[in-house]
């Protein structure tokens, strides 16, 4: 592949159906690969460096962020994760789409820092069918899943600098629609035009 | 289908295949439909007013003009031509998506007039190649030729208004990427985000 891929970032509350579109959609195709966060967790025992997870002591995550290495990162009371800007050039820089998926907050570093990355959002039907979804897991109790809802709530509204938006009422019809918006980034003129000046 | 449909304009140099492409990427979809053009040519013993065209007179056509009521129009020495903006208004209300297949000046028209319209450029691999395929069609002169080519350098640097520029190396690649572009361009956050309002 000649042409450098595009960073596909794929946000979207628990329960919208984030990652079933997201692996429908990326089986049928061999140019998108995951991106790698790095993180301060601990490696349970069956991880491997660079293949979960990029492992870092926390000195070398505040570095990271120091010298602007994270595209996006998020520290809590526990661990810390980013995602490490270096690996994402370098699978872009192959021809490989990269897939990140990630919270509204770290997205919209990631759209301040990589203006060409395709934001796109991905959000169940209603509230209603979001709350059915939820509780059908059977696995949150009830103020769980009120938090999980409040939390969505807030994403919609923080959500405006998004390119794309896909509502997903059937997962098949929302990895088709996926698929065409990672195809057609591909189609930029801006990104193209350089063909039509060599004439 | 509750959601408008879309106005595709695609454009692109005699030889650049595009009619291939779009007959491709239109026949495994019932939501395109095409344009029908207005024109002050007189019908065939064959042609239906409404079906191929539909047949207006001169003073007709400019009153047309005049009342705004075309996206676009071209008047040549001997017949005008023009794209009716309330036949394809009723398309996109009814859900359709209008497939509009006219040159530079005109899709210029309809960008302005239409600025959610989607603009596609369809262009061969390059210069020589699409000589090769003008030579290879065996209907032309080298003086008409010339002619085409040098009009498609034109045309190229008319074009940087379009949205999206499809290079037609291998016509089912290209025709994937206009069904992409299509189906990409309902999935918009701008068009969507209401469901997200009403929660």
């Amino acid at each position: 592949m000649s042409e450098k891929g595009k960073l596909i970032v794929v946000s979207g509350p628990s329960g919208a159906g984030k990652s079933t579109v997201v692996f429908k959609a990326v089986e049928k195709r061999n140019d998108v690969c995951f991106s790698i966060s790095v993180t301060t967790r601990k490696p349970r025992p069956n991880e491997v460096d660079g293949k979960e997870y990029f492992f870092v002591d926390l000195d070398r995550f505040r570095e990271m962020v120091e010298n602007d290495e994270l595209l996006e990162h998020a520290e809590y009371v526990a661990n810390s994760y980013g995602t490490p800007r270096a690996y994402v050039e370098e699978k872009l820089q192959s021809g490989m789409n990269v897939l990140l998926d990630i919270e509204v907050q770290g997205a919209r570093q990631v759209h301040e820092k990589m203006p060409d990355a395709v934001m796109i959002f991905i959000a169940p039907p209603s509230m209603d069918e979001l709350r059915t979804r939820l509780e059908g897991r059977g696995t949150e109790t009830e103020r769980a899943i009120e938090a999980r809802l409040i939390r969505a709530r807030q994403e919609y509204k923080e959500a405006d600098f998004y390119d794309y938006l896909i509502i997903n009422d059937d997962a098949d019809k929302a990895a088709e629609e996926l698929n065409a918006i990672i195809t057609s980034s591909h189609c930029k003129f801006a990104d193209r035009e350089d063909v039509l000046k060599n004439v």
